[in-house]
């Protein structure tokens, strides 16, 4: 892992197909972000449930048209048809391919989607002093279903997936504060403790990602997370859908702390 | 109860002598203040314990200079001596008499300190639909003895007392993020959840003021307190001391939203 280059050269790297895993540690100081990619009829109508649902769902840059690969919001020569390391092709809502170019299914229809995720706000919770358990433990932040109903719009509908970290109260208290500051990166968190109260029955169990320890006086709290979106349109199964492969993000020129509202 | 009239014009009732009881629910929107007032050679070391302990001792206004009584921070014509519903008259630690005036007793190295309450928080959380149960249930907010250490100086110690509060835990996210803009207020809570983890050992008993219900799903959240400067000079045992009686606070022409650091 390199952490040294910058996101101009690692894109460098993904686009000669040099470099097609997970993004993870790359680039510290710079918004990485979840991709998803659907035909224009699909597209405005997420753009309507990512309006609607902010938290899970934060939209960091999108295509300025559709078809136009080129996502100048993330970076002046960003393409989306080869700068993210590995692709997952949908096809109703099946996973039909996964490549590291999307060259060859490019359409004129086609709109872009970046939404934030959670490696922005961990990078300020860290740079306050704050221990993230999951990257402590070299693990993948535990997610879970939960009984949260995101607002549907008429074909997305389906209810929030969180991440989970845990923290003292004291820390988590702070935790909040921090994370108030990024709303395009998922935000404050949307519940702490009892997991059960948002149909969480085994926290040991997460549904994606890995468990992580629970220590004594630690209490767990939840984000909304970027697998919330993939869910629901996985769910809706729209005809044809592109995202990213999972932790191969998209590695942008926005640094993280662009994205603090404070 | 009246809460139409003007600070001034509550002011004006207390110094005619028409007005000695508490000033809850007075002058919505105005900053109401602990007062605490003290010998010059104590005041420096007061107001650097403040310093160390702004979440406990938020001072919100000062006279200017020792023995003036007219404290312009918080009012252009704010009489110290006159203004207060009712004050309470220490002598090394013990209490020596309680009036409604403190002319008599006025010295040249008198030093007045007035510390944020969290009736201003309350008045926001409010507005922005929260439920305060000590408010709902018609009692004086819980208050509890602590295992917190405050930061200590020569001669003040001593550890922090805490109001409690229930939220449901999104509620209670919320109520962090609205604490946090009002640092003068006793800013964000200290803790949330386990009494025990900062030495309550009994949430149905407090130490001051009055129990409150905890509904299921419920989590106690714990601020900082301004009992814990008076509970610190009493501790400390200075010669001489003047606080306000219980619940009849100091009445200023401050906002509340001037308070907000957002």
């Amino acid at each position: 892992m390199s952490s040294t280059i910058s996101p101009a050269q690692l894109r460098q790297q993904i686009r000669a197909g040099s470099h097609q895993t997970n993004t993870s540690g790359y680039c510290p100081g710079y918004v990485q972000a979840n991709v998803a990619i659907l035909p224009k009829d699909w597209a405005s109508e997420f753009l309507q449930f990512c309006q609607r649902n902010p938290k899970p769902c934060p939209v960091v840059a999108t295509s300025t048209k559709p078809g136009d690969p080129i996502i100048t919001d993330a970076a002046a020569d960003f393409d989306i048809r080869t700068d993210v390391p590995s692709y997952r092709i949908w096809e109703n809502g099946e996973m039909s391919g996964e490549v590291s170019d999307i060259g060859d299914y490019w359409r004129d229809d086609l709109v872009t989607f970046l939404l934030g995720c959670s490696f922005s706000f961990e990078e300020a919770l860290i740079a306050d002093g704050l221990e993230i358990r999951n990257i402590t433990e070299g693990k993948n932040v535990p997610m879970y279903d939960t009984t949260i109903a995101c607002r549907a719009t008429e074909r997305l509908h389906g209810n929030m997936v969180v991440s989970m970290r845990p923290f003292k109260p004291a820390d988590a208290i702070r935790m909040i504060q921090i994370c108030s500051r990024f709303p395009d990166v998922h935000g404050a968190p949307v519940h702490f403790g009892d997991p059960e109260a948002i149909g969480i029955h085994n926290i040991d169990s997460p549904d994606y990602g890995d468990a992580v320890t629970l220590k004594a006086g630690e209490v767990p709290v939840f984000t909304a997370c970027g697998v919330t979106p993939q869910a629901v349109i996985m769910a809706a199964k729209p005809p044809f859908c592109i995202t990213h492969s999972p932790g191969c993000m998209a590695v942008t020129d926005i640094r993280n702390s662009q994205l603090s509202v404070l």
